[in-house]
């Protein structure tokens, strides 16, 4: 189903070419100011067009608020929101009736539904992260009360990796650059890649690490509702993700628990706090209290500028020749979508943790 | 919640130490053969103190079906069943009621709930997997009449891994050993590693890799609700899980598109199919026909027979000296768990096919 | 929360005077034709300001249906829609700034959430109801193709009630007078009573009775999911209904059961049916293919032309004088959103009956 | 599905005559003392067999509690529980195999299953109840930390009904008689009337009130979720219901709006409360503090002691002569009932309150 969340809602509508996407956010606190700038912000974050190094498509990406809001604040009715589309050029895609694009959703989507409207991908393109990024701007000015705060970043694009872990780097410091890479060298390597893939017509895949800080001990779930587990399915549905992994991840399938266990300690105030961290904040399940941090594998896009051979729906090969935009590389734009799905996971078990006492 | 699943559902109960662990199985579809016997054999897979690789803790594990069930044949009613706790030794646990053991679940728990029961885990314990053996049980005996399958093996463990991908293998080869490695000299290594590793009383990681085979195109739901996504949560939340990737997965970070395309061309009987299955089964978050594979990252289990430093409850630094049973590696004995969250997700989503059209 | 439905689901959002109200349409099946005619017909059906018995406030009520719909037919993805709201006189609404309307909403929205949209009612007023029309419309759209047709009628104002039961009377017939009474003669009566009440500045309340024709056996869960449960909790919601009763309902009390039970019999082409209808369509909550039928009761409507005295949000007694519009009775506006919610919740449990077998 | 409530949620499972029914009870709140004894008392209150009013059946409705519960106190994690069913003589309803009995669900149950478990009613028979009672006396004893409290009584059995309102009775007096009604001289009338009834081998229909004391103000949701519809459909899930009504239910179809509206007044200590209560304690779907009153009416039971022609699974006309056990009347034994559904409503509710703000 399209709603994402179990008390804190994200419902999401609409097709790249459609008349618009939009989407509601039901369970949503009452009281919350509502920034709108701070909204437009995070779509301007998302927007494509905005460098050499992602496709041209412009998208102005205007998001109508429609309800819920009351004199600049929520009020824990439904914030139904709406971003029309622009004219997209439809004819590019009249080819597209007929043939199933390698590795794009076009096959299965027909062979679930019986027909699909196939323009520019319609409801499986990505244009529909948009809708994340709207609930996930809402669930940040949410947290933000709470005094937890989300952060991501470009850790790796091809094979080019970062040096050192999430200790080492100021996640703001990505926003400086196209790539969202907080390490400026490995950032001028990373758009250099992009910049030689675009050039062969071709795309490269990379990892986007996320960042969960001041989140409390004391958010999860035992058994199906492990706060990981909500976390990895928010970030597996984003569009070209292929893997998820958190703390030490499958570094720790190599390793010794002597190694990895991480020790409790006095925090000198009265509590307790952890030695290391190899268990990425989350503990059987349920945050506790030190910094989550995870990563999500993203594959090239499948578009590419080379003729690709194929078939059409009546199962008979066919060359297809992509036309027009290109987007060599999906990580950069990612950053700011992995964001978004955190910051709606961690929303909806933040509200969930205040059921757990009478 | 302790719910998996939506239209077939899984809601399971129970601690380590009480006096049972069960659950309930709703959604389950009517008229299915219940092979009692098959579901006994599953729990035996599961079952520890099984080999030298393994904690020696006994469980005998039979489970009483009490209702959903007639003269054979499921209902569509709720299938209600319980495992009975064996006697335990709670006396050895009671020094875990005051300190927090690293990495285990014991901190998170007493910050969620305020209290919690301490005796081998309480709800964290490993011991609820069994539950989730009964359902996957019943899972595939569901799929089964629509002709799919679900297998898994292990296929690393520490740093030794498997030279081949899952085409090479046939994975019910793996049954015949301890380690459930389908690659026999590999098999032996990895044996050798966690006996190794027992003897220093310490633990190791691994990793395993399941398959689906016989899956029809179609089943998956566009945007959160990508079948990847609910095979990576029901990953995620097995005990120790830490990284899930499908497909190409985190190598795909690294690739091109041009190389990691999956070209569709007749199947020659009137059908389509794919050339190559870098993505791993799922297109757009649907089943596209071809087989899927994912793996899935374990850690080494937090109980070491080391002594640890730690605090407890009062926040006062402590050493901890964990006795008795001891698993070097889960590994071996998460295979069929992950096959029975295998299942359960694909028979929630084949039901949820059959909804599309009118 | 704002989602009616589970397989079928309809989220809602929008107030009375904010900038739009609208909603989404999940779950919808795909292939169906999508009428606009026929939906915009059933938005007209709901307008207030269309005879001198209902409120004078103008709707217009232009349906923008955003997505999910695809060369005239619906493509699985969810449909998004949104209603413009008129620009309404906000500056009538200033003194509901602090005050609390005897039997509105407005005191215990404040109580829940803090704050509120007191302007018309806000996200209490029946303008919501316009979207609940829309998701019926749709769902009448599908049931057409299964078979299944969902009429009501005004069975009581005030102390008028019809003679004869749903067996005597034809429902469209109700279409053809303000009353929304298929008895031409007590249309009259009743009509006449509410233009006597609407001049003393009074309001008042009535009856709806609801049909389901053509729903084969089977649709229904056992214990909780009851059909009829379902049924009265869709009808129970809409605003200003106050009980619901099915079959024989509250007069089932002090009837003997044999008088009441249905004696099955032979339907003489190979099937079965029932003697009588005493049920309702439904036996142990699952339809027995017989006629559903079913009744609603409404309240008067709160905003009257009288003076009352109330509390304003510092609990000051103060006296409020409505002003402008006032709705004598809504019980012929409730017959369409009647129709839908019981539309809405049939195509519900006719996609959950897929579900039973493999 | 067999699951009520979405944050406290029961999920049940059980036959009649199969090994046991039970639940789980999720999302309990931790820290609640378990007190075992209220539980059995709620139990026994429910119990067949304990007066000539009811049917012979003899029911021990032994509750073990299997897990959730450490040292005394719920944990937060699941409650299983399990009633054993004692032997019961299924051979007396071999003959139902093949027969159809008159508004009882077998015939429904098998066009949606296939098959179905015919001894005794299987899941469709009202032992499930026990079930409910077993998450009602767990949600009364977390309410009773809250400050409410939840009552029922029998306000009518055929034709007999009680002079006075809600306001006039103490509702514990009802416990004092078979009929579980408060007004002593209507008790006996009734107990009359069901004697003959029962002599007659016939049954009657009744009336439950229930009462929720203590209800905070700004329990419920707009729109779909409103507190009366969620207690409508827990009330008409229950074996039986034909009706729900609250407030002034079916009689405010014909008052006045002037009459009916409840004007607010300070309450004398700062707060604000209502001069009557004609809404029945929920304004706008949301609770307002007042006492919440609802009706619940409840046809005879089906199962007579006359021989009643039907059709059998042929449908081949067939006369059946019910056996054994017949109970004249639901109504005294539906009081606990519509107790633990009401008390399970509130309790889910009351958790939700406390996830609207941050």
């Amino acid at each position: 189903m399209n709603t994402f969340g179990h008390l804190f809602r994200l419902t999401s509508f609409g097709e790249s070419h459609g008349k618009a996407i939009g989407g509601i956010v039901d369970g949503f606190p009452a009281g919350i100011f509502i920034d709108e700038d701070f909204i437009a912000g995070e779509m301007a974050r998302r927007r494509p067009g905005q460098s050499d190094l992602t496709t041209a498509r412009q998208e102005a990406d205007r998001v109508q608020l429609l309800s819920g809001i009351f004199e600049g604040r929520s009020t824990g009715c439904p914030i139904g929101f709406m971003i029309r589309n622009e004219a997209q050029h439809s004819q590019d895609y009249a080819e597209m009736r007929e043939a199933f694009r390698p590795s794009h959703a076009d096959y299965t989507y027909r062979q679930k539904y019986g027909l699909y409207d196939y323009r520019g991908g319609g409801r499986a393109s990505a244009r529909e992260t948009a809708v994340r990024v709207v609930g996930g701007a809402l669930a940040k000015l949410a947290l933000r009360e709470a005094g937890i705060s989300v952060e991501a970043y470009t850790s790796q694009i091809g094979s080019i990796t970062l040096p050192y872990d999430y200790r080492h780097y100021d996640a703001t410091a990505a926003e400086t650059n196209a790539v969202r890479c907080p390490d400026a060298e490995k950032a001028e390597e990373m758009a250099e890649l992009i910049r030689r893939v675009k050039a062969e017509g071709d795309t490269v895949g990379g990892v986007v690490t996320g960042l969960i800080r001041g989140c409390p001990a004391g958010l999860g779930e035992p058994v199906f509702g492990k706060l990981h587990a909500a976390l990895g399915a928010a970030m597996l549905s984003i569009n070209a993700a292929k893997g998820f992994e958190y703390g030490e991840g499958f570094a720790a399938a190599s390793g010794r628990g002597s190694k990895l266990n991480d020790a409790f300690k006095p925090d000198g105030q009265g509590g307790i706090t952890t030695q290391t961290n190899h268990s990425g904040g989350i503990q059987g399940g349920i945050s506790n209290g030190q910094t989550i941090y995870f990563r999500v594998a993203f594959k090239p896009v499948a578009t590419l500028l080379h003729p690709q051979s194929t078939v059409n729906l009546h199962a008979q090969p066919i060359l297809l020749q992509a036309r027009g935009r290109h987007d060599p590389c999906v990580v950069p734009r990612a950053v700011p979508i992995v964001e978004a799905m955190a910051a709606m996971t961690i929303l909806d078990y933040y509200l969930q943790s205040k059921t757990t006492r009478i």
